[in-house]
């Protein structure tokens, strides 16, 4: 409030001391007044341009800002490499080449290994979980205190919903089918895969196609029917297995350079956090209705055959992630706070589940 | 910015045709239209002011208005019976007493039979399935439709997340358990309840509590664990059952104004829309981590015992709720049609999730 009247009195100043002036210059001289006030903002994303969930959603959040600001904040979307390259969005919000971002903190490992557990985790949190925890338990505060030494502040901005657990040529009926199974399969899914006696493979997304057509690799995993559907892995492979025991619900990520974020106006800086709210429910809701849609087509029009991981290999691979992240976490007082804080909501949000989402699902779905 | 540039330039003239009197008077001038420009509106609701959850989101979100438009908007929150009676919500934002409301959509089957279906329904949608559904299934736009004819505009305002199924004094081991037993369980869930031979009750909320203890019933549902255990319901009770069958996920609403809503400028109007979508996720959070806390809180501390429904108890009273949904649409074709989308998005809905959170529940918390 005080802020627009700061504004209106500069311009009320500017009107009386050009009111001898013609009125032309009068108006242009507003004009230029209300243009100073305009904001632009770049925001880099990890994603080709509108990328049907992930690269769609910044557009919408840039929408949102804009109107909600009456086009005091303008913010461009660049798509992966347009400005910098799709693993350069962290450093380039850091340094203020652009204002904000949008990808995913597994990404960021290597500058702080506890991000990952703001992203997904095997056998973790599903998307309403992540949401819950972020938002009202105490999980973005963490994430800010992890990105606060970058000049980053973090915040949902959307989610994949639970992955599928991929496209296979090989049958997986038991623990021993892991045992040299070439699976394009990157991060802690990977690691986990490996100690099962798998061959994680990573590569770039162009490369996966051929890769699992001449046999090069056995599977891989993309990300769920909707995007896997458009990138066309049905022609590739036998079997779609499932559920995506290495994501279970991937949170995307905005985040804003912490003085560019400062230096806004009240307004304008709630605008910006409730338009990410806003847009964190819109992908999640986005990928429920079109994963729906490419599930149906997958199976009804291409023949897909579903295939369910065997309860034993499931358990065998929960047990290998519990053991990965304990040695992780042993040498690292920092990824253990976070992992302590992630591991005591998930711990109570499956007892809540076994009551809840879990009971009901059983009951209405068989 | 057109509006901007407008409000600019009125301020602008009012400026410079004051610019021959004094300073102090100019500056009132200018104080007195950005006066102008703040719209005051009144929000009233279903919940006692400030009740946990429900009563809390409208204050949020009139806040976060607030705060986005740099006061232009300000919203006045109203508990029930502070200006309308809880069930009184709707009439009063058609008529414009309020410009807008925040309530349930199934208080209002009386003026339309088809809005339960924008609440919750018996074995229907979970929080997520409605919000997907709404948001880009459809859903919404035939909320609008109905919403119309009475000056109204409908946005998902909330969730309470699954239900519970309630607090119990008798056992319930099989369909014959149901025969006689006295609940307090109002709309469609007690019209199932009554075909199994039940007798459903509705009363107050706060002649739940003696009623259960005296044996005037012999169970309740109220909300979950967080609102339950605030309730107290636990010193009445000797079982706490779930899930909660009637309601797996009560959509919250806000509703506007039609006229009102419109006579925004576009800014303040997209300000509402976005806030009302940040509260909807907003209130699901904090179910979701209130309740997971509450009933750890029950278990541990206060002893309650945990049951499930037996599965054929579900089964029956899933096949007594089709046949009265079929009954209801029968004669009614505007019901039918919401009716019949609301079914194929959650028959769509459902074999999404056997692949993905049931299947993934399912592993995960065994």
């Amino acid at each position: 409030m005080r802020k627009i009247i700061r504004w209106a009195s500069a311009i009320f100043l500017t009107a009386a001391s050009l009111s001898l002036l013609g009125c032309g210059t009068e108006k242009a001289a507003v004009k230029e007044q209300v243009k100073q006030e305009t904001i632009k903002w770049k925001l880099v994303t990890s994603w080709p341009k509108n990328f049907p969930g992930l690269g769609v959603a910044p557009e919408r959040f840039a929408e949102k800002v804009g109107k909600m600001s009456g086009g005091r904040l303008t913010i461009k979307v660049y798509g992966a490499g347009e400005l910098v390259p799709a693993l350069q969005v962290f450093d380039a919000v850091s340094a203020g080449t652009a204002q904000m971002g949008h990808s995913g903190a597994y990404y960021w490992k290597g500058k702080s290994p506890e991000a990952q557990f703001f992203s997904t985790m095997p056998f973790g949190m599903t998307a309403q979980e992540m949401n819950a925890w972020l938002h009202n338990g105490g999980g973005l505060e963490l994430w800010q205190e992890v990105y606060a030494p970058f000049g980053l502040v973090p915040l949902a901005g959307g989610n994949t919903d639970i992955q599928m657990g991929g496209w296979f040529n090989k049958e997986i009926n038991s623990v021993s089918d892991l045992e040299g199974l070439k699976m394009r399969l990157p991060g802690l899914g990977g690691e986990v895969l490996k100690r099962a006696g798998g061959v994680p493979v990573n590569m770039p997304g162009g490369e996966i196609f051929t890769s699992l057509q001449t046999g090069a690799i056995d599977a891989t995993e993309w990300v769920g029917p909707y995007n896997d559907l458009a990138f066309g892995l049905h022609k590739a492979a036998k079997y779609y297995y499932y559920p995506g025991w290495h994501e279970p619900g991937t949170t995307i990520e905005f985040m804003a350079n912490k003085a560019a974020l400062e230096a806004l106006p009240e307004d304008l800086r709630m605008i910006v956090e409730v338009a990410a709210k806003a847009t964190n429910e819109e992908m999640l809701d986005e990928y429920m209705v079109q994963n729906a849609k490419a599930l149906k087509i997958l199976v009804n029009e291409h023949g897909v055959e579903l295939r369910q991981f065997p309860p034993e290999v499931m358990a065998r691979l929960k047990a290998l992630t519990e053991e990965v992240l304990q040695e992780q976490v042993a040498t690292d007082p920092q990824m253990k706070k976070v992992y302590d804080a992630y591991m005591a909501f998930l711990n109570d949000a499956k007892e809540y589940s076994k009551v809840s989402s879990k009971a009901y699902m059983e009951l209405r779905d068989n």
